[in-house]
């Protein structure tokens, strides 16, 4: 069993009011080190056995038409274990 | 300059409707590679230089505090570039 990882960010043009919220939150509970903050999702899905080429065409097809929205948002597939 | 990526997901044991969701979409646009699907956040967030370990660990008070919450979801913290 391995698990594919998708991450979808909003594109660096992209306003990420997000992001923003969670960095200006940040200085206000003591914490100074960040510059930027952005927020993305994340899809940890749970397939049988190791995954095939195939397998990973077809998650990337399926990260384009249904995880991400590619007019605004980028994704990176990961394989993990 | 460097990015600490903090990955929260929901616990095992919890509930997560949004990765059901997912995972339920996928079989009617075709997709059936999926066993089951999480959806959890992934924060960027973007430093100065390299991080410190006490940065780390403020990263890491910070994921405690803010950006996860640690009765229902875990989260993992990884240094990126």
């Amino acid at each position: 069993m391995a698990t594919i990882v998708v991450e979808v960010m909003l594109k660096p043009e992209i306003l990420d009011p997000q992001g923003q919220a969670v960095a200006s939150a940040l200085p206000r509970l003591g914490f100074n080190f960040a510059k930027a903050v952005r927020q993305g999702k994340r899809f940890e899905i749970e397939i049988d056995g190791e995954p095939t080429p195939a397998q990973i065409a077809q998650v990337e097809d399926a990260a384009h038409k249904l995880l991400s929205n590619p007019v605004i948002e980028t994704y990176v597939i990961k394989v993990e274990k």
